[in-house]
């Protein structure tokens, strides 16, 4: 949406998708609509610590890997985790069911977000609609990224001192970008991918739903991940 | 908050305040916090309608003095009507009061805005951390630009015209102030935002509320209308 109307409207049209899921859920009104109201006001709340988290890394380089997991938990997971469990939570599933259904939904979110972060790098500016190596022009503190700043090498202090020039130049974005396939950024972002791609099917497993309803997920969890890389 | 630490963390951190109150809300739970919930719902789609009807309004010349009111009521309008209205639907008041206390804070909306459009064109830089005739060069269609815009007269199509050259010169963009202000554009705004100011008192008047509660609205408006012109 940004890409094609601008940021602007893009910011108001999900304000609106998400008030307008908010207001569906309070004009049902039964117990467990407003338990999935809260639910979905809670993940928003975690969303927004997380987008909070990404902005204010930008301007630091002293970004654990860890740090960047808990953001892309808040930022990412949460909605995820939100998406796939809030129709079981409607429904008045037992709480068995929404926290493996939830814990599908976080390890999705966490995959999606690690090969967003690849993409990030590595993608095609025609598929991703964004400049070759968009996220270090922005200075993310993205998976790939402090995989290399935060391992205490050589290539993590050039790193961070390419990534504290005023400018970067074409040329200095290249030398940033194969710096940190090199020191093994890259490989690391991907394992991540696979790691959470492995936890959500264990936890779609976990999840007492009926066969059909398994194989939906199933297919959102290829659909989310299969991304052109 | 942008003016200060960006639009980024602006943006966020009106987010967070939005879901706060919804969460305050569902954790209290009580028949008068869900109404409330929904009230608060739907004046945010009100804003959000609003603010993306302000944001249409600027590619287009065709906007009506009619259209421009209608947009700052759901921009403005429904924030502070909202605002003024939902202690009393928390605390369980008569429908009567909730819409009289809703009335004044529509009108008391409108005022503040009509008075924010002025300062959008003649408000003083330091004032407002925006550069002069701010709303000029985003071809804002805010009152004073539509007031002369849609008049039919020679003034309304200079002003057309000006406003449809691709880059607005220091120099066009005093032209087209003095334009405003020569053809009344600034003198229709002021007699909105005193129209409105009225009209507040009026439905203030008509609210039973305690003396000493009439007397903070009253403080209220004084403080959101009595901006530095």
């Amino acid at each position: 949406v940004w890409s094609v109307f601008g940021v602007g409207h893009a910011i108001i049209a999900g304000d609106a998708l998400e008030n307008l899921a908010q207001r569906v859920l309070l004009d049902l009104g039964t117990p467990q609509a407003i338990r999935a109201a809260e639910t979905l006001a809670e993940a928003t709340a975690r969303m927004i610590a997380g987008q909070a988290a990404d902005l204010a890394f930008e301007s630091s380089l002293d970004v654990t890997f860890e740090d960047c997991l808990a953001m892309e938990a808040d930022k990412t997971g949460a909605l995820l985790s939100c998406a796939c469990s809030i129709g079981a939570i409607l429904a008045g599933a037992p709480d068995r069911t929404v926290g493996s259904l939830a814990a599908f939904g976080l390890h999705l979110g966490l995959a999606y977000q690690a090969i967003d972060d690849l993409l990030g790098i590595w993608g095609r500016p025609h598929v991703t609609g964004k400049p070759v190596a968009s996220d270090i022009r922005q200075r993310k503190k993205s998976l790939p990224v402090v995989a290399v700043l935060d391992s205490g090498t050589d290539g993590g202090r050039r790193l961070a001192s390419l990534l504290s020039i005023g400018v970067l130049t074409d040329d200095l974005v290249a030398e940033a970008t194969s710096l940190i396939e090199g020191a093994g950024g890259r490989d690391r972002a991907l394992c991540e991918a696979e790691l959470n791609i492995r936890l959500a099917e264990e936890a779609l497993e976990q999840a007492s739903v009926p066969d059909p309803v398994r194989a939906r997920f199933a297919d959102l969890a290829e659909f989310v991940t299969a991304r052109d890389l």
